[in-house]
């Protein structure tokens, strides 16, 4: 993966997600999907904070309503836009990962499921940034 | 957290999810989100396969293109509505998670990044379900 900025749908780099080898099979069919969830371990995270400050804001936020990588379990997730599958290769747009960062999953972002009419919470407002 | 059905946005009921009380700071500014995601530890689930069947039809398809719980890392994302906060107790609709399981992480749904204009993959058609 490659060093992207803040949060994911404004990173638009293009990265790779490679999947070991031996587990490619598991992929069969991902590429029907638009997007995916990845879920990566935070690996450059040391250790937590219950109350965080974040770029958006001057007030402190419990860190379960932030997406600050210094939590408890240290694990980010990034709804990504799949744009092409090589073999036991994604290549997405939109995740918010360094590079190097060990890969723990990957799900298909179903629609039905996972896109939610929500509100931004604390938030709101704050994000110049339309939907993609 | 209740016994619940199949996937996320079918299973309206209403369940609780705790986190430790010594975290409860964590959630700080929490309940001003109408949505939030829940990372689980899939604690029933041994083993996994490659390639999988799923209740939406007779096809296998890669574990990666399925919320299968059987899967390399079995960790479990939901997307639910955050209905009430009471201290450390998160009161939500819309988990896929039996009673007893562990939890990982919260985090904010922030439209912004994580609602997507996704189409639904291999599973397009099979899910009679409105968005909620």
């Amino acid at each position: 993966m490659s060093e992207v900025p803040r949060q994911s749908a404004l990173a638009e780099a293009i990265c790779e997600v490679e999947v070991f080898k031996e587990y490619e099979e598991g992929l069969k069919d991902i590429e029907t999907f638009s997007h995916i969830f990845v879920l990566y371990w935070l690996h450059k995270s040391e250790g937590f904070s219950l109350l965080v400050k974040t770029p958006w804001d001057d007030a402190p936020h419990g860190v379960f309503a932030t997406r600050s990588p210094r939590r408890p379990n240290p694990i980010g997730i990034s709804v990504v836009k799949l744009i092409e599958r090589r073999g036991n290769v994604l290549v997405v747009s939109g995740i918010d990962a360094i590079d190097g960062t060990p890969l723990i999953d990957i799900k298909p972002f179903i629609p039905e499921f996972d896109s939610k009419n929500a509100n931004s919470g604390w938030l709101e407002g704050k994000i110049k940034k339309e939907r993609v």
